[in-house]
């Protein structure tokens, strides 16, 4: 049957060129443990490795591929020496709401690890995005970004010191830096732009989010105003592309 | 220094936590040419991997591995037997315009190859999404998408034959869908979800797209609405990762 109805309208199409010959085996693999994911549902314990490869009657590191394949896009996920079934991605909206709002409304809990918070002189290109001369002294505000305890984001915030002088002192690196603006400083964000794209993370961001290297991220660069109109803060967020989708409602012409 | 004000605020930070003694050293030359890469500017042709494991003291493996993380990342890209420096990704609205429109806003060329046009009775889970009962007919049109000739992504638009009866005989595929609909069926969209994730190309993907198979992809998935609000198109859109971003202006409280 060449027609694509007995799968999922947002799953890859099967049907269109002859696959058989060219199909890696690996790959052939990767959809039958597909097929028993769906099976075992979130949270069950995968075979072992040793045990696929006698199931599916294939080398062991035909199964490893497949299975390092299935990590990287979050379908499974490690959990002590066995392998799990992951749940689905977390699906944060594109929206002026923070990290903390977007989470909590998926029933998580959210949370922040700092890393660093430098104070500097502004460098040219930083500048003209957040509305400073260059040389005036800016924030660099660099957080872990958890969900469950779980680290999924690495964020970095630029902000001229001059609208949040006391950030070092009066601020919990833990809490919602929106929130802090907001309730401590009466400023609100009026509009954002963002520009989202896929990146590998460094080793340096590897370590500090707990992924491996080769991990596919999601790097959303974010320039946001002020509801009176002047720029305010240039965010860079990475965040890990097997825990994450991100949604937006579009209407009108864009 | 510790401050991370040498380098552009959208590139990753290198300062807080000390690299040395951890840093792989295919990594430490993947920075070193990403800076070559900078002096070449767009076009310009990179030395060979021989040349540049002679220059930066390393195994031609080395060399190897830094340029293959460059090329997932499209920072460069093959041109004949050589590598040479890419141009920035494509920067794409999320916007309910076609891809057709946002390409051109770029002063791209946009075109479309058909893979497939089928026609089926509607699963179960699509139903729901287009608005129409289970069973009853819908296409399936599958396209590759080009940006001045070059292979970009991969089109999969799921529509209702009631809306769009001829799309057979009436629709050229290397048109755009939604100008068809607009000018000769006076279909207008009047809003979209979206939802936008990083994923492997499937190796049929892969080959249809021209991509390495590991490359990493963002998968847009869209269902639209006409302007009167009824249920209209299911699409699932691959693009390369290394050749697209998104952008999306944030107003409002989301």
């Amino acid at each position: 049957m060449d027609y694509p109805n007995d799968q999922h309208p947002g799953a890859p199409v099967k049907a269109g060129i002859p696959e058989h010959g060219r199909i890696p085996k690996y790959y052939v693999v990767k959809t039958q443990i597909a097929a028993l994911l769906d099976e075992l549902g979130a949270g069950g314990l995968l075979p072992t490795e040793r045990d696929l490869a006698l199931r599916y009657e294939v080398a062991r590191e035909t199964v490893r591929q497949a299975l390092r394949e299935l990590l990287l896009e979050g379908r499974v996920r490690r959990a002590g020496r066995g392998t799990v079934v992951a749940g689905p991605k977390l699906e944060q909206p594109l929206a002026l709401a923070s990290y903390t709002e977007g989470v909590r409304r998926q029933g998580r809990q959210p949370g922040r690890t700092l890393i660093s918070l430098d104070r500097f002189p502004c460098p040219p290109e930083l500048a003209a995005e957040i509305g400073v001369e260059r040389g005036e002294h800016v924030w660099h505000l660099e957080r872990v970004l958890l969900a469950d305890d779980e680290r999924v984001g690495l964020e970095s915030t630029y902000v001229a010191v001059e609208r949040v002088p006391r950030l070092d002192v009066a601020f919990d690196p833990d809490s919602s830096f929106y929130a802090y603006l907001r309730d401590e400083l009466g400023i609100a964000f009026g509009a954002a732009d963002e520009r989202i794209e896929t990146v590998l993370a460094t080793p340096r961001e590897a370590l500090l989010i707990g992924t491996p290297p080769a991990l596919p991220m999601l790097l959303i660069h974010r320039i946001s105003r002020d509801t009176e109109g002047r720029p305010l803060e240039r965010v860079r967020t990475l965040f890990r592309g097997d825990r994450f989708s991100f949604t937006t409602h579009l209407s009108g012409r864009g």
